[in-house]
């Protein structure tokens, strides 16, 4: 096997996608919301992406396996064609995560999906009142446009930068002349975060121009309520510290 | 030395084998089940793989060294022939995973040996009362001939996959067209379990055809009952916690 | 993208230049001074250096990304020219080190480059009075002209040798014939020490004749005076224990 | 740089030499045992092996660097002539292992230098009176060899197996048909042991036929014995635990 391999799971024809990636990272906010995604609208698997460098595992469904992968649906709505990427895994090391980012861009330019928007959250060691999306972006233009749909754009926040797959779409897609953004909900940085999840996907619906259903993140949302709840009165007798390691966003 | 190495140690004749590997593992139920053959049964040594991904370590018996390897051994029954894949050593990363798995499926394409029976434990967290088999399977029809011998096959378990070498033996081989099952024997994770080797080896030998002797590996398990007692004696005075780590299955 | 990329960002001709090295180290010494010049005098970024084996991440700056790399910068002073390097990383591993050291040399020498000036600081476990600066250095020449302007050779010291990307600008210098040398400001390895990298940059002065303002470093110094008088004060309760891992020098 | 690679430092013509190895381990008692031989007789730097898989690092002596290597050095003796392998690193990975140990078999197939001594230390987790020197080999006729002249060969000790450059020497020179020898000294594995690499001196004096004054090693060995004695007064309070990670010889 070589180091990444790409399977052609399916020949659909997409006109003028975008690409949306949600890989596992800071409150798995990114990675709920690329699922919403494939979830909630009209999709099909169309590729799949196998590394050396992923976790040599497979999983187990209805008795059946499937090796680790990334996977890549053609998302058809009213009003966008979408490419989602969504997988269970980071790569296991860095030369892995710049030879996977290298991967999806060559899929990225066969299909001339752009822009490509990165989705994850941005921790910030404190419950969420109002869920904020903080953007980075490759180009200026790109920056314009989401600041005029309300994404915050702060300094040189995250201070951490960005790391991971999201990261690296940004940093060799700008290398390529691939137009890339990323799109960070704020989050605790605690708690799986379907809340901050809604809260990028809002923001992806008017910078892509699409719209889809909330009600079953909405309800995850609601089960994260009692657990939030928990976490508030024990927060009451002990203030929870800043957490160095809550830098990294998927 | 190339990153994986095969070592023709002699020409033998096997008609028509299937694989069965047994690297160690959760319970080193799967070593235990495939030194159980090549110990009871007419073996002999065939392969070995060597690999800058095991361990760079000798072992020594009778002040003599031997290279840290898989070995594989045709094993002949009155009824069946089997390849059995025994050794010390996982594979000590990601690559080495990968790599050494295709460089085993090379070797069950060269002998035509299938299906693949990749044998192993699955860690529930207390001990075992009755020893249920666990099964995942690369084809609908292996995951009914196993089911209609007793396997277990539930939902998406093991949660956590199937991690290293036993994994990759159905990732990668159903990749390649070969056909191949995942044998898991219940156990505690605690502890080297001979009882659950023994009944991943009797739906073996239901599932191939074939007999073996379970005299040694009883008298394994009689001597492990001391331990056991005394871990339920102190499970009296403080319950076991669950362990996140236990997930892996060799 | 390749394991090591060499971007050229501007061509600029520079004459005679010397080459100084300054990434994240002990004290960030050499960060501190290499920034220093980069800051106060005349100075092009004129090529970045991508690798593999930085950090798969970005930093955000206002908004735009920019991909982890290594910076050089042509710095023109009334007597002399430079060559800057910069950094927010070293690599992240042992083969890292050696491969982005090597792309680091092919630079120099396309540029004629010499010497190298590998600037790092030196930890003593205690605060300093007096900041001397030690050297090491790949010729018998060079040793003699920096003993000359006052840099301190102390039989082995440091005893546990220069390990990162300044040790092997003078490692893997010397084997091509690169002249080379390393600049180590003492310092307590406590703490960001501005003091250190203002000795070591009076010493560069002298040995490459050039001038640079110390204004801004010893704004910074003041701020870290505060540090260290509380630092001090927590010392007269508790002794600061020697500390094993202070031995790297960047 | 390539991986690995050799330096040429000197021409020396070598008659049929045996090739000594003693790199760092358990008690370095190879590293101190090889290191009295090239400071003891008539010796001279013939090559040097440089490694990407070697810490990033320079020592520095005098002022000036080198960069981390292991060093062959040719030694004469009245009665035999030895190539002997001394260094101040293991390699930092599995592969690097693997890879410098092929390295040196190309130097040592290139010398013609056989058989190989690994010289090392097995720990013992206590105390040791009377120093045994334990044995591996690849064929029958060395373990026959060094049996006669007391090497001690027990079942399967060292029961963790022989890990790093020595163990690979063995199973790799035993591949290649290069007859090769591990000597380990019993040591408590707590402390540096100069007596127990003067115990497999002696030895080694013997099975290669040559003479070493051990006037500094017995010194060193003298300068331990208030470390030892303390260690005793110690072990009267408090017995020492097994250690698990005493296993490893260099």
């Amino acid at each position: 096997m070589d180091a990444f391999e790409i399977e052609h799971v399916s020949e659909v024809e997409v006109e003028d996608p975008v690409f949306i990636e949600g890989l596992p990272g800071v409150g798995h906010v990114g990675k709920l919301a690329a699922e919403h995604l494939v979830e909630e609208l009209d999709s099909e698997l169309v590729r799949r992406v196998y590394s050396t460098h992923f976790p040599p595992q497979v999983t187990v469904e209805n008795g059946l396996t499937q090796l680790a992968s990334a996977e890549i649906h053609a998302v058809t709505t009213d009003d966008a064609e979408l490419l989602v990427l969504t997988g269970d895994h980071q790569a296991q090391d860095t030369a892995g995560h710049y030879g996977l980012t290298d991967t999806l861009l060559d899929i990225i330019e066969s299909f001339d999906a752009t822009p490509v928007y990165a989705l994850g959250g941005v921790p910030t060691g404190e419950l969420i009142e109002e869920y904020d999306v903080l953007g980075a972006a490759t180009t200026d233009s790109q920056r314009e446009e989401l600041e005029a749909i309300g994404v915050e754009f702060r300094g040189n926040e995250p201070a951490g930068g960005i790391v991971g797959i999201s990261g690296l779409l940004l940093g060799l897609g700008k290398r390529r002349g691939v137009p890339a953004a990323c799109l960070m909900g704020e989050t605790s940085g605690y708690l799986v975060d379907p809340k901050s999840a809604k809260a990028v996907l809002e923001i992806l619906e008017e910078a892509v121009g699409f719209e889809v259903d909330f009600g079953t993140l909405e309800e995850r949302a609601d089960e994260m309520e009692d657990v939030v709840r928990k976490i508030q009165e024990m927060e009451q007798t002990a203030p929870a510290p800043p957490d160095e390691d809550l830098r990294y966003i998927g």
